[in-house]
């Protein structure tokens, strides 16, 4: 392990996410909150001061940057991060407990959404600021985003390609264009674009400048903390539809973006990771719609149906996380199909968490392929995606991954049993933050909180959340001692 | 597909089938049970006649048969056998519904012990016998009994080996004693000598015969039908310990009591996979029992902790599914331990069904591997497991195995979800089901059963049942039109 190169490392994202918060300080100062104010200054002096020890420490680091260094820094890069971020709650006094502050703060930066916060209207405007804005730079990788502005020099085009690789969601990035950087610029040209559109749509929507500002954030980011109590229930249907299909073009591969821009329409629709992703939305909104409005108890219009059906089943499978209606007393056709959604995800590349829709297809193939294999055991065949093969490490390591995914996902369960509660609070607890979705069903449905839990589950949760963003290695490599020998 | 081998197979398996039920006719005729002893000849007399015409119409069949030639027979065999085995059920009126028949029959002859029964003090003792001596038949695999017994002739060796594998639950089967019909004799005299015992020490505790004989066939077979409307709960604890620590020997691989018998005890002791089995049994114990104990409102005495705690651990990693107490009203803590064990199974080549502990051990070897792959990225390490290298292929098809395990239980979920039911219902309800145990949480709890679900629901239950028991190829196959392709 190259510490040096660590250590410099992460004083480059304390500064840069030091300077991030100085508008939340605006927007605080503009509010005369002069206590978080305060809490953010010292913030920041604390940031600062440490990044600066940091780099005088680090001065003649050798450039060796691996796989492993690259994963290493970027699993502590983002706990280091998120563990001086969530000071201002702290200092503040709107989050007393330092857990409860630094879970919902990595809640944040991994777009999660799930919050330990019983009253938002309590919270001051430049923290509710921040917290929201975590989500939009932890969309696209706040990591990648210093790559593509930050020059390294040296070895640097390894250094980036091993801390994009390690930050990037889905098997996928790093392909589309030979250099790195290049893409890095791409992608975020798109996400600001993107954003910004969101923000004009939902502004036409008569919604104030401020909760659109933050209700754009945890859009792009699919992230879904929002800044009233009812999530996004008390806007008009039209605000509904434009963050419905805004969560449904973030949750689409950048790249494919980037095929529009080149007019390489016949790739796009082809594309079949994003035929998956739009067959499943399709066939969810239509089962649930179905299944809603044929309960009468639940008094739904025709377009109350349809429009709660299309909001939640995009706002669970791209992880975002908001919620315009208490889904938790549908039906249970409703909630399996929700439930089935939470593991699913959205598409490789995007903001969205999860496992990932490539990863699906990569499998579905795969298992045809096995099967078909024990019809005709002597003729080899390969998985084919967008026709063309797909490695067979590939495939491998995809079945891997699910394993250790669902691994997690029980051993998580069975940690924050400990305290208590039903067996599908727990399970969707540990699913919603995993996949980095945000409420469950039950006792974290979409009109409760995680406050409930204790700390040891909440530390529990936390690691969840940072696992799931992350796609697991990055974090778990941080619990094996193998990993951080020298040399 | 050699079509005609597969009538010859049918044939014999519904010959032997017919012959088993005499003794369920006996013990009817001896309690005067006149329906029900009509119901048993009339299916008999069905079952000798097809068979009779398909071996006629199979005279001279080639002998070619390959592995998918003993899938698809092994999956259509155990299709035939229950579908035939369940008429005493409807024309003796004890279970009207065809459905429903099948239901409780693939439930014996799986060793799942799921039942759709909401009184058994009504149900003819003949009947009685004969679901619960299913699980008997069921739990070394029917057919691998009759390749012990019946010489097949022609090319044999391939034919009975395509059969026992894919009968046989767990990935080591065939491998113990160079020659299949041999092995299968010796797995054959340990089940038969260690029922005997079983029976034996059933009997000791003053249970009344009949009811030993039926405990004794649920236990061997990790079955779990009993013939109380209680389960087990009434009896003594002596004869709960007595059935917990069978339990726990039937679902230990068999290969091990041929090793004590060759006085090889070192490898037994050394066997990982049953050190895995007994480290899963005794610290799910001691979590539960502290758990159940600290739990004021069970007002448990000591005894009563550890000894419900045992008994339902064993019983549902071995995947029996007795009760003696409701589990479905214990803490979280201990139901998130029953939930995570519900996942795990019992040992490869034992009568236990699940996901089998061997698999498990295979892919925790596998993760630990490639997490240290990434450290060090040039360095090839093999598994090894019982100091012998596991092949490559082993590995990734066991990784498989675990991804279409999850669809399948997923798929299931959702479809049954139709019907209604709370998550925990019908989560649970599925992994019962399909990993053979019986009870769930909730509406399919231990003080429940499966009759609330519509007749939609219990035909996918039932296709689970049987793809667990088969371990999901035989099963899954007969729904591809390809694998019935003549040639």
């Amino acid at each position: 392990m190259n510490y040096k190169m660590l250590g410099r490392f992460l004083s480059l994202i304390l500064a840069i996410a030091a300077l991030f918060m100085i508008p939340a300080m605006g927007i605080s100062l503009y509010c005369r909150e002069m206590r978080t104010v305060m809490a953010f200054a010292i913030t920041i002096g604390i940031m600062l001061a440490v990044s600066l020890v940091l780099r005088l420490l680090t001065r003649n680091a050798k450039k060796d940057f691996f796989a492993r260094e690259g994963l290493l820094s970027v699993g502590t890069g983002w706990i280091v991060m998120s563990a001086f971020s969530c000071l201002p709650f702290v200092i503040s006094g709107a989050i007393p407990n330092y857990i409860d502050a630094l879970f919902e703060m990595v809640s944040g930066f991994s777009t999660t959404g799930a919050s330990i916060i019983t009253d938002l209207t309590v919270i001051p405007k430049g923290l509710l600021y921040w917290r929201s804005f975590s989500h939009w730079l932890g969309g696209m990788g706040v990591l990648v985003f210093l790559l593509a502005i930050v020059p390294v020099g040296g070895k640097s085009e390894g250094y980036t390609m091993h801390i994009l690789r390690a930050e990037s969601p889905g098997p996928s990035v790093g392909k589309l264009v030979p250099r790195i950087r290049q893409t890095a610029k791409m992608l975020y040209l798109s996400y600001i674009v993107l954003s910004v559109l969101c923000f004009i749509f939902l502004l036409c929507g008569k919604m104030p400048l401020f909760e659109a500002l933050c209700t754009m954030f945890g859009t792009a980011g699919t992230g879904g903390f929002g800044v009233l109590n009812d999530s996004l229930a008390s806007y008009s249907p039209y605000i509904h539809w434009v963050v419905t299909v805004f969560m449904l073009l973030f949750g689409i591969n950048f790249s494919v973006y980037y095929l529009l821009l080149l007019r390489q329409f016949r790739a796009v629709i082809k594309d079949e990771e994003l035929r998956l992703y739009f067959f499943i939305v399709v066939i969810s909104v239509v089962l649930i719609a179905a299944n809603i409005l044929s309960c009468t108890e639940l008094k739904l219009t025709t377009e109350e149906g349809i429009r709660q059906a299309a909001f939640h089943v995009v706002s669970v499978i791209t992880t975002t996380g908001f919620s315009i209606s208490d889904y938790d007393i549908w039906p249970a056709l409703s909630k399996a199909v929700l439930f089935l959604l939470m593991w699913c995800g959205a598409c490789a590349g995007s903001t969205g968490g999860g496992f990932k829709c490539a990863r699906i297809l990569i499998l579905f193939k795969a298992i045809k392929r096995n099967f078909l294999q024990i019809l005709k055991p002597h003729k080899v065949e390969v998985v084919r995606i967008n026709d063309k093969n797909i490695d067979e490490k590939l495939v491998t390591n995809t079945a891997f991954y699910f394993v250790i995914y669902l691994m997690i996902i029980l051993a998580s369960f069975l940690l924050i049993s400990v305290d208590g509660g039903s067996v599908e609070t727990n399970l969707t607890a540990v699913l919603a933050c995993f996949n980095n979705i945000g409420p469950g069903f039950d006792a974290v449905g979409p009109s409760c909180n995680f406050s409930g839990f204790s700390m040891f589950s909440k530390l529990i949760l936390t690691f969840d959340m940072l696992a799931g963003r992350l796609e697991i290695f990055p974090i778990v490599l941080l619990l094996h001692p193998k990993a951080w020998k020298r040399g």
